[in-house]
């Protein structure tokens, strides 16, 4: 598919080849959701088999500097000492118990005392149970069914919110509205369309769709939420599951004065291991208490004190301050590159959460020639999805995803021409 | 509450009254979901602090035999050595990687040789991701709608199936019908009211609904649905969630020659390690690669290495039939203790899963009087939920929990008197 460049290391796929045949035998469409490889460059692997740090290894051995973060989770660089050593004490007691451990009442009052919005807790596994959660929350509490989101955002994988129509039905979708990202207008129009009915507007901290720029909240778009939720009775539900601990040491629009009502959050807060949480104000805590919301692993031990030792971790290694240099300096590199270069690119969003866009590139061709030589060249980047930083990404490996962004923009070039 | 009896240990409950305390500042209701103990007797802690084999201590150090087995996950008992040995094998590699590991495909494959009906596998976190996603699959393949489920049973706590309306719109009920467990006819009307728009018939391997009497399925009823799904093209689903491994080394329904579409799983399958299984035929495998189902930790490698050596570990093991002999002793006991006491009971279900009811006990005065006692004694079962044996439960086990039960009628004749 890409060109051939001089200098491409030549690195060998058999054992991920295999597995992908297997796969097929047993897997529908041979691998399913975010983490399949069937859309990416055959430069990608499939199946990986270990990770160290900001570093990961596939099946074949072949080394990668990874600015995936295993599509945000790993905040912290995989097997955080700390983290692993919480998980480690918590995993020699007891992990899935007969209820849950003191580790769950201390993560609850540690995401409490973090985020400013929040005076309670209440954890799931999915991001997915946790805006999910949120809506049936501000419904409980409003007695209200609609609600209302941003056109294209992604909320996770449930009927209600999936990115793909098979299987869904109208009725997952009856209550839902649309509204535009940073468009108050579009807000207003959407509330009264509404006609008081409107429980939550749920929100992400900025616009993250796939596929598209990436674009930061416009302040007084956010302030001017939280008014109209205020006048019309309506919770406001900010959707921290992307960003979540990446932009802020707390609640994402906290630096802006915006409180939400209730918010959903996975991913970053145990560092891989497998958390959701939904945090909400007083006001939210009675009907949040009615709820029937649970799952047999929601109560499991280890990734609470994996959270509470991620969560302190961020603070202690002033981990957003690290992503955000980082990030920076990936980003003011990858900029001056395709100046250089005489390519053009979009590269929107917060330093901690690039998104690399080629304009004129629907099909994805520049994309993908360009992130499948990057990935040839060990490190891994993703043409439709926003890259996460971690605490542990250094200058070095910087450098080294440099120097394959180098490669990458140079195979653009070879293919489709200066722009 | 419980009248005191003579030999009734006295257990310290100060950590847990203290964490109770802390969790009601921080956590909706002081705890939610199904592992609160709000509504149990105030004998049972709300916090655990350790857990081995068929043991449990709570945060006082208080030491179970624990016939809940965290609601279902635990079948092979806490800890067990093949399975931890190759959880922490796998997370020496990695766990939440950029990928699935290599063990994905080993889970997958094993499912599919060891669940007669199964071709494939998808996997998530939940219970309730499972059954969700094989409806999501039915409709997908079906081009229709409307489900059909027994009134009453539990699929899980998504707004389409949770037990509570809080925060439930009727839109997200607006595609299910009811039937009667074991009621074929029940099914037909269903059907016909359904008009030709059924995607799928969900079911449970037996009635387990909680605070009701067990119900085993009448052969000729699960056979019946299977002809009344191939005669009107709708999928067959059975929820394997909760009794999945316990009843059989395969699928549930195997002994029937019943074979479903489609099955969900969770619990056991992990030993405690969280996962979800989504198996179905051939027919149904290009439905599943088309819908959009996933989440930030349904590729963790752990709990699929985890599953793997759980599956082995079931059939090395012979725990279906070690369950089966500890849950009859257990069940021969009590019958044996109850009659002999003068105390009517209603003990049914599957000696694996047994669940124990007091007739004329709508306000479960007596369960709780019982089960209380049986707790204070040193031994966890519950008032409506049905019981979980594990391959670990020795007989040594079994005759302390008939001391414990014998001492729980001692406690219920004490207060309510001989039936």
């Amino acid at each position: 598919m890409t060109e051939t460049i001089n200098q491409t290391p030549t690195r060998t796929r058999t054992n991920d080849a295999r597995l992908r045949q297997r796969a097929r035998a047993v897997i529908p469409g041979g691998m399913y959701g975010h983490m399949s490889a069937n859309a990416l460059p055959p430069e990608y692997p499939q199946f990986y088999q270990r990770s160290e740090g900001s570093h990961v290894w596939d099946v074949d051995g072949n080394e990668y500097v990874d600015f995936m973060c295993s599509f945000g989770p790993i905040i912290l660089g995989h097997k955080h000492p700390k983290v692993e050593a919480a998980a480690a004490a918590q995993r020699a007691d007891g992990d899935t118990q007969a209820g849950p451990a003191a580790a769950m009442v201390d993560a609850a009052e540690l995401l409490v005392d973090r985020v400013a919005h929040a005076d309670w807790a209440m954890f799931g596994k999915n991001g997915t149970d946790a805006t999910t959660t949120c809506l049936t929350i501000a419904r409980a509490a409003t007695g209200r069914a609609k609600v209302l989101a941003a056109a294209g955002a992604y909320h996770g994988s449930a009927p209600w919110c999936t990115i793909r129509m098979d299987g869904v039905t109208p009725d997952d979708r009856a209550n839902l509205a649309y509204y535009t990202f940073n468009d108050i207008a579009s807000v207003h129009r959407a509330l009264e369309e509404a006609g008081g009915e409107a429980a939550a507007i749920i929100v992400s901290p900025f616009r993250h769709d796939a596929g598209f720029d990436e674009e930061l909240v416009d302040p007084r778009f956010a302030r001017e939420l939280r008014a109209l939720c205020d006048r019309t009775g309506t919770a406001l539900v900010l959707d921290e599951v992307r960003a979540g601990f990446r932009l802020n040491d707390g609640g994402s629009w906290e630096p802006l004065g915006v409180a939400p009502d209730l918010s959903a959050w996975s991913k970053a807060i145990g560092n891989g291991y497998p958390i959701a949480a939904i945090l909400g104000s007083a006001a939210f805590s009675d009907a949040a208490s009615r709820i029937f919301v649970t799952g047999s692993f929601w109560f499991q031990a280890v990734p609470m004190a994996a959270a509470v030792a991620t969560i302190t971790a961020i603070r202690e290694e002033d981990a957003v301050a690290a992503m955000q240099r980082t990030g920076t300096m990936l980003c003011d590199g990858i900029e001056r590159q395709a100046a250089e270069g005489g390519v053009r690119i979009s590269l929107t969003g917060p330093p901690a959460m690039p998104n690399l866009r080629f304009p004129d590139d629907a099909d994805l061709a520049k994309g993908k020639t360009f992130c499948g030589t990057v990935a040839e060249h060990g490190v891994i980047i993703h043409p439709r999805h926003n890259w996460f930083l971690s605490a542990a990404h250094s200058d070095r490996d910087i450098e080294r995803a440099l120097e394959a962004t180098s490669a990458g923009f140079q195979a653009v070039r070879a293919r489709f021409g200066e722009d």
